[in-house]
């Protein structure tokens, strides 16, 4: 019998249908292939990019010269633009206003052709801390209201440069999901007083059976109701409404939950494409109670079709108890 | 300068980079290819399929034999079960209950290459007047709150199926975006006492920059803030909630503009892949002042992300108006 189940925090219902049970070695993954040729991102073509706007590099080396390990400059082709102001203003029912904010590329490493399984969890700390970095850094500038970050990885999860990179997006408006999110954490706190998220961790760490991973610190776990195969939720154990205020003697153990976890993906499902995507909270609500920042993983495995574009309503062929049991075991 | 536009009803903000404004002829389209193959939905294979639930016949011919023009048959593989009860238990914070509902083919023509710009307006008409017929149907039974109609286009779309065909869902619960349509909606009427979608109509009708076709009935537009490039709702000019209470004598008119909006998608973007999904209101508020049927199309041009996912803010590279124009010329 398929079952219904419901994310406690939007309210999102999906569809397990576990009569279609689906092993890992059932789903068809896509492996991101290498295209070649020339890679902007690549050093020694620091030129091909705009100016570096915040990079880990070797002491003696110049910006926008090769010698970094991480790199983040702004997007050549941006979704929105730093310079203006504004203008908010009505066009009959409808609203709008100028696309303001910042689009940038955090260039994760100098090795063309490393994967979550090859890069160290230094190196992997290293794209943590750039993103709590540029997120301190842009939350001076008053218009931004999110920032949202993400990465996608092979050509189906929509990455157009194969050099791993991931993006960070800075809006002068909070996103839809994120306005839901925190309207379903804030009723749930009203009503008991407590973090919706700190209570799900609660549960999950005394039934195990959707845990992935947990190190004191972090844990990762397949939500209750999940969208898709194998979606897989990293959250600190502790509670943090925003992303940026996590302490940086944290990070060490953050890096080594969230490299462990993709690596057990790759194993699992043989490299799938994949997008994370952070969940913080609006940087003027940065400090709350019902908030709880946390990274959504998604392998890409299976179409979105119109059924969930028209009801936001998803069918997951794979329950996510079956999916932490291959991956602890992965 | 890009643009940031919101959805009057749900309140999504979107990303229109006009810099990066794409003709139709920019946009990469995979036209989806015949695979070949058994096909299970073609005349003579009727055994295939469960026993068929409503069909267009000839007179003289019987039930799940050749002779039909259309078919809609329960889904071989369905995601809901029609037998038994909802059960519906907590899970610690968690909801669930069980997959009860309906999940039904509709088989468009028996013609396994016919496109909807092969199709006839007669035969267009069967199909929608199949939807309307099965949607009555199914309300019969009380556990459902909501009915699903969709089509997906194309292997990119996720049919999994080649043979023109559309599917149904009925639902135990009411999805997310109906209900977030709803609210927005509602909302809107409490305050100005008119139906928002009514008051779409009459500013796009005056204004005509987003009109794709109208025929004095049913009026094809671009949404002010649509999430991809070429999306196209249909709507009813006169205030209808819910699809099933729609006239009979007014589906010859929806059968043309539909079928014309289909074929001047077909013309401007070569065949593109594409999903539509009626949106409805739920069935135990089928009557109502504020929610407004309508069909939305979305062609599958572009890849949705990371940050799609994770924000519900969408980008897109194609200005309605521009899309209206290219339609409108198509």
């Amino acid at each position: 019998m398929p079952e219904l189940r419901k994310d406690p925090v939007i309210g999102r219902w999906v569809i397990i249908s576990t009569e279609r049970g689906k092993r890992p070695s059932d789903l068809v993954v896509e492996t991101p292939k290498s295209r070649g040729g020339f890679c902007p991102l690549c050093p020694g073509n620091e030129d091909k990019t705009p100016p570096e706007v915040f990079s880990f590099r070797a002491g003696d080396t110049q910006p926008d010269k090769p010698g970094w390990t991480l790199r983040v400059v702004p997007n050549k082709f941006p979704a929105l633009v730093s310079e203006g102001d504004l203008n908010k203003r009505g066009d009959g029912i409808y609203d709008t206003m100028n696309g303001l904010g910042a689009h940038e590329v955090i260039i994760e490493t100098p090795d063309h052709h490393a994967t979550a399984s090859t890069l160290t969890v230094p190196a992997f700390k290293n794209i943590l801390l750039a993103y709590r970095q540029r997120m301190i850094e842009l939350k001076k500038d008053r218009r931004l209201r999110y920032i949202a970050i993400f990465k996608n990885y092979g050509d189906v999860a929509g990455a157009s440069l194969e050099h791993p990179h991931s993006q960070l997006i800075a809006l002068p408006v909070v996103p839809k999901r994120p306005l839901e999110e925190m309207a379903g954490a804030q009723t749930y706190f009203n009503y008991r007083e407590r973090c919706i998220y700190c209570d799900i961790i609660r549960q999950e760490l005394l039934s195990t059976v959707r845990v992935v991973a947990e190190n004191g610190d972090f844990l990762a776990i397949e939500p209750f109701a999940p969208r898709f195969p194998f979606e897989t939720w990293i959250l600190p154990q502790e509670h943090l409404s925003s992303f940026e205020h996590t302490p940086l003697e944290k990070f060490s153990a953050l890096a080594e939950l969230f490299s462990t976890v993709l690596k057990k993906i790759n194993n699992a499902l043989s490299f799938p494409p994949f997008n994370y995507m952070l969940h913080t909270a609006p940087l003027d609500k940065s400090e709350n109670a019902y908030d709880h920042w946390h990274f959504e993983i998604i392998p890409r495995l299976t179409k979105v079709a119109g059924f969930e574009w028209g009801s936001g309503f998803y069918i997951n062929p794979t329950p996510p108890e079956d999916a932490a049991h291959y991956l602890r075991e992965a």
